[in-house]
């Protein structure tokens, strides 16, 4: 979430925060949160995230030391910071706000299912984070840089944290889920292209509901199936094995016919990180002949070919 | 809502409450809040269903009249009773309850997809409202009267009114689904069935998302296809044709598979309702020898066949 922010909206960011231990950075410097206020800060994101969104409690002292510097609090978690008495009174004291962002704060009808004007993309993936954000960012950058016209949809709390608004899917109450997708792509102009963020995958047994759900209520025209390679298992799960890219193709056609018989795969987006530049390279020309459709990395080789097929 | 209490707790039932217009009944004896009252009525239960759970707000002149007799409140809709001051305040002058029962109090936690000892058994549909708990409750009870050791899990406002417990599982925050589905069917001895109440349909496009985490977090052995004759169309969506019940048992086997590689269908149950006796046996028949499943109606023809397989 930190890593989304730092790369989607560097012109927000003042510094980060790190804890002792902490092994990864956004890139942003380093800095106190004394100097952070000082160069202008005016929240503090917990750019953190983790499988039940819980708030540890040992990050507490940090936020009121935040809040008693007079910044907002914003925070992706499903433990709502609004839930903790000390920081609500911080908060008053303070005039500051608690933004829990993956709350949705709408109320949500139970879908129709009815087709709707404008065009949709979802991407949809092997797995839980291998890059679906990612990609429909880098695909409604693309499509407005051609003249395109785009509309990214923020589905997740670091997509809404970068994109301003949005609705995070796997905190709607279940019997909603594809009512508050259809909410979020509302009827558009036939040109339009609706870029909307997947959740989770089909094939995780913990996540699948929320992807079918916003599956359905996307009613996406097209997919762009999302991987990582060189992953032994599902996200949190060692026991769980990674699907094919074919079989993951299968399953989201099948279930995306339900509210659009004219869904179509436009490509393949893999994070190739763990690879070097030639490997990647010789793994999507691959991929791409075996399945007959455009492969590639958003961030080493963009996305001109997933588009292509728009 | 009404109905299955009257069907399967007539013992708890002293009468109905209706309102001009109710063109149904559950058989119980029509009577006024105060006749309720003297005949020892507890609890006033707010019996009907709506999709989207919506609480109209003509109905808490009623409420506030049965909580003003000194009856306890019960409601299975998505809007809670305790978001009412006028509710909470009478409740409490009169030292009664407001019992949201499709509202968990649990925390839960994200699906595992961990194999678990026991068996489980799944009632799935071809639509919402086709039998699912019916299904699961008579083939809970006709296992008892085998000496078959079996538990009914209830997933829904309904079933958890009959049984005393269980979880909504439509009202379970979307990230979570599976694993309250997890959580409502533990560990347990290996020849020990959990008869689980399905919901909804992977048909379903507003409500495809919780019956798919329900299937993955109950990791079902076997699973019962319930349908309802002559229906033309999805519930509340005129414009979604019903299923096959070959393509039902493809999709749930196909999703079932990724907790439970081994799991089966045990037959088919159906609602025949819509026919005479002679044009239901035959129904099942038919498809018996097409499907080469065991195919009755539960109400009907019992469960015997459908438990066989077992």
């Amino acid at each position: 979430m930190a890593r989304s922010a730092a790369d989607w909206r560097p012109e927000k960011c003042i510094g980060e925060y790190r804890l002792a231990g902490c092994e990864v950075t956004t890139g942003c410097p380093a800095m106190s949160i004394a100097q952070a206020v000082e160069l202008g800060a005016q929240s503090f994101v917990l750019g953190f995230a983790n499988s039940g969104g819980h708030l540890d409690e040992r990050y507490l002292s940090h936020v009121m030391a935040a809040l008693d510097a007079g910044m907002d609090i914003i925070s992706g978690l499903h433990d709502k910071l609004t839930n903790y008495p000390e920081l609500v009174n911080k908060a008053r004291e303070m005039n500051a706000q608690l933004i829990d962002i993956r709350h949705p704060t709408t109320r949500f009808s139970t879908g129709r299912g009815h087709k709707r004007t404008g065009k949709r993309l979802l991407t949809v993936g092997t797995d839980c984070s291998v890059g679906k954000m990612y990609t429909s960012l880098s695909i409604t950058r693309y499509m407005h840089q051609q003249g395109m016209h785009a509309t990214f949809r923020a589905t997740g709390q670091s997509g809404i944290l970068v994109a301003g608004e949005g609705v995070a899917i796997d905190c709607v109450v279940a019997d909603f889920i594809s009512g508050a997708a259809e909410s979020l792509s509302p009827d558009n102009d036939p040109q339009h292209w609706d870029i909307i963020e997947g959740q989770g995958s089909l094939s995780h047994p913990a996540f699948a509901g929320v992807s079918l759900g916003l599956l359905h209520g996307s009613q996406p025209d097209a997919l762009i199936i999302c991987h990582a390679l060189n992953r032994s298992h599902m996200r949190a799960l060692p026991h769980v094995p990674q699907p094919t890219l074919e079989h993951t193709i299968e399953l989201n056609l099948t279930a995306a016919r339900l509210t659009n018989p004219n869904v179509f795969v436009a490509g393949i987006a893999v994070n190739t990180s763990s690879v070097s530049d030639d490997e990647a390279l010789a793994w999507c020309r691959k991929t791409s002949e075996q399945l007959g459709l455009p492969c590639a990395d958003p961030v080493r080789h963009g996305v001109a070919e997933l588009v292509a097929r728009l």
